[in-house]
């Protein structure tokens, strides 16, 4: 049994772990690290494991956790998991960080993006950025995971089989997401408030949200040239998932099957990935609960245009259920493995 | 493997039952029977079942339903059940209706609340009503269970462990129940519509809900004699959930800490059963997803009066999970195999 | 013009007070005072009153605001309004305060229940509680009104009008109430946070909620004795809105329609008061957004028991509107002046 | 006072309308017409409106609305709009037409994108479209209005003030716009059911819906070129408020302070339009409940990109507050007579 623990076990991605290592066949949950609750029983914190885990939240200590651990996930604000994953890697404990600190290549844009100093540069060489229905990484020998974004991850997944194919014109893509609460994590903020986000709908963060230049890094690799994004977050008042409408200009004359079958042939392998039929509409509640992504392709020709619609868990596939998805491939397990779990959308 | 088929598989209850049983490891699931959707992919009415259960759905016929299935769940509206039922066990195949059709054992009550004429009186004999943390019945050798409504399950689980004690007076127990919309069904209503529904609450059925006789059957089982309530149902803008709060007059001054252990003792066995902490509050968000009941007691020696919480997800322990549960039972399985799904409460 | 300023502007009460206010006919809006958003234009606080209010958010300095007002409404959480009332009433200025801090008449049930010294107990005398439809006070000389608590206005509403009358034990009165989450204020907290209450539903302060004396001691006035309630209050995942389910042992077999004449005579000539058709349901809906209260009484002869179920928006009736009818009174204007607001439902 | 009838009265716009109109100081609310509750009352439909509009409801009878009415609003899906202005307006009664009937210049175009033969052509020149903040038409001696529809009225708004001033690419526009569900009216449907429409999002009619031509029309006409436009509709689960995002290609650098001040002056008499200061971000909740429009400009210099977000009430600035505004228009009242309702956006 893989011993696995976790640090900022009580924020909603660290909670959404929690639940799929549970009931993982390969592993043993271990240490669960939060710092708000330390000594609290984690079932006191979220009642919903009552009588299934009732283990007590600890304080952070690196290397208590080395110790009875062989992997850590780090779920926590950008920040502090630069020198947590470095002690980490450092004794010896693979690390799958959910946050943002080992996803961007450029140390300047993470500075920029992020605006604070970046403490971490030996260790960046060795992280692995991994969607793995698109970078098929090979992790493991891997030490590091950085697991993707959550809202790079419903745009890079719409995106990749297309990049270069010389279809679209990729240096004009438009992206309207639009994101449940949970993405604001567990924090209070009068944004977060109740009142104050139910019946409401915004956008935010336009033109200068932090996961910009993370679909941005990664979609220039897709197609092998700079490109520049407009990337517009908007807030649901709903808890979980994201939908991403991405418009992208034909550079020619297409044939709608054509471009299903390109999308088919790349997600042939990928269980989590559903083409949905032609006409079909993604909706947020047929992935809530899972690690599914669904997305459908929709030829405008009137206009020339591609809209492509896609739709996460931002929780799940946008966070815990792909850094379990990374961790089952860094070990060797089925990729799958303990993320059978999915909503009835009722 | 055990072959089993679901009647009325696109109702709520039904899709319910279709996500557990898709990964149960003792069940193969064969036919899905639905009036509404006959020839379509099951995965097309509820697209979160896509790449998972992607079988078309069936006309019933109740010879074809005996030959490839071992049980059949049936979740339907009220009425029709009984005729199936009887062909289905007449056949030799097993029954857990999950509809009231069995539920009880006066045909007097029956065609009172129900306003319907009842037509399998002799197979109503057959009939096991089973909660399986209260009723605790042998099902190995029967062929039909009814499978307790959503209301009383609530109910029945909160009240059990004192009804014969002569702690409480039982003759005049207050019920306050408030369920989700799912409660109401996939059938198109005004009720039932987001605009009139959403940022709404109401109560309905007040003194009239047909659970009504239910609730008083089990409860004047449990203590002996005759036993009335009021029952209040309230419609919540959630989609699933119930939490009943129940008011009894105390007979005798009571002990907090002895009433607690007497619960305690009554679910040491019931996995599903959780008693909260003093203090604690049922949450509607703590239970959907999942089979499991919370419940907790609050003394007010102030007025002389003991009130009871309980949560459940109507759909999961109120229907579909009971129902499964009740399978488990029915043929030797564990209790709670294929029931651990939950969810964190976010 | 009646010079009229608000301490607590920015509060969920404080907001709905200057929405009513701004368009009232005899008032002239004067001085908003917020402790948090000193300096800061009201409209950048609820951008909804841009280009109607865009004055700016004012510190508490009780002589220029004893100066510039003629009446003050204080909506702040308990505590702070005794001192604040007593300086503004010591200058002359006319207060009506939204808060529990002049609504007992027993210090020692304040201290008990709200767990502080009370410091106001000269003044506290010249309060008066008023719910104009039940008490129909002549304010035109009082120079301190408690307003009533949102629970309270929902309850007496239902119950006034047979609490003397002998028809129903005033001894085992039980009330269920749901209210919405603005009934918890703006001051953020983990219970109001969106991910933490959408799709929830919990009762909370079980047996020990502050509004419980008030409701005592106002039914005990009623009837001419000492009466204690069970009073539960629920969390709905919605903005706005009370709904109480009263429950009532009958004392004698009583007729439905005599009970319901005796309502509509009690209140004939209120106008904010609605008795429903036999059998309507009073849903919140129908009364976000206005000063109405719909009631509606279900007779439930098989258990002896009466059933009385009103609806407010805690907001409006239950907090703001009430206090402008109060105003109104105060100062001789007509008393539904300025409160014909209301939503449609939808 | 103007004696004005409703046909359609208990749709979603209807019923706005009915609201509005109750308390409009020239206006005697005379007949409200409803083939669906012919011979209930009004309020018995919608209770919100219990005491305070109780009329009954009529069938449709043309002559007799013609009798009693001077202006009639229709507020009807699609179609017998066409029949019925013409009727009206034929016998003398002046007419806000609230659908789709008579806002398309090109019978071809309506008859392309609504798929059924169009039949009032004569009386379509007669017809004036007016979003009085752009197009501003003296409508004292027009018989007939055509009110804009919602989505249009979002965009057309946000657009209006740059479209002839050359500084963004007018053939590439990409709109992005998030609806309430009451936008899809009253009508019983599966995806306004609230089991499968609350928790949940998507986007709809992809490319292909009705308010395509609408909105490339009137862009057409504002900048003189014929304008084609990608929009893509998307359900929100709230119950009102319409958010547009809009993408503009810029074609020269351009500075944000001089396109703030374009539109500040473009709007500058323009009561219900706000522009946001910078920065600022529009949310739905602050115009929900009123006729208000917020917007504001999100200059994207890194890529070359203007963002403008707007937003309403769809059924108030989207339709039935547009409407009477129009009608105060036409009969020369103020033009925002009736029209100062809002809501605090709790």
């Amino acid at each position: 049994m893989l011993r696995v623990s976790i640090v900022g076990a009580t924020g909603y991605s660290g909670v959404e772990l929690a639940k799929i290592l549970l009931y993982h066949p390969e592993v043993e949950l271990v240490d669960l690290v939060s710092k708000n609750y330390v000594g609290q029983k984690f079932s006191d914190v979220y009642p919903a494991f009552r009588g299934k885990l009732d283990v007590v939240c600890k304080e952070l200590d690196t290397d208590e956790l080395a110790q009875n651990s062989d992997l850590v996930f780090i779920a926590l604000p950008t920040g502090p998991a630069q020198a947590i994953a470095s002690e980490l890697v450092g004794n010896g404990v693979r690390v799958v960080d959910l946050g943002a600190d080992f996803r961007l290549d450029s140390i300047e844009d993470y500075e920029k993006w992020y605006g604070k100093e970046y403490e971490a540069e030996s260790l960046l060489e060795e992280a692995e950025y991994n969607i793995p229905e698109i970078h098929k990484k090979n992790l493991r020998n891997v030490n590091l995971v950085a697991n993707p974004g959550c809202y790079p991850t419903s745009v890079l997944l719409a995106l990749a089989p297309i990049m270069d194919k010389q279809i679209v014109d990729t240096t004009g893509i438009i992206i309207d997401s639009k994101s449940g609460v949970s993405g604001a994590g567990r924090g209070l903020a009068i944004g977060s408030h109740f009142c104050e986000q139910n019946e409401n709908f915004k956008a935010y963060k336009i033109a200068s949200h932090r996961h910009t230049p993370e679909i941005e890094q990664e979609l220039s690799k897709l197609c092998g040239q700079d490109v520049l994004v407009s990337f517009t977050p908007h807030l649901l008042p709903v808890k979980r998932g994201i939908l991403s409408t991405i418009y992208l200009d034909l550079i020619e004359k297409v044939d709608a099957e054509e471009l299903r079958q390109i999308y088919r042939e790349y997600y042939a392998e990928a269980e989590f990935v559903q083409i949905l039929d032609e006409g079909e509409l993604p909706e947020i509640k047929n992935v809530v609960g899972s690690n599914a992504c669904h997305l459908n392709l929709f030829l405008d020709e009137r206009v020339g245009r591609l809209i492509v619609v896609s739709v996460i868990d931002n929780l799940v596939k946008g966070a815990a259920g792909q850094a379990v998805q990374n961790m089952n491939i860094m070990c060797g397990f089925d990729e799958g493995l303990g993320l059978s779990g999915f909503g009835t959308g009722v």
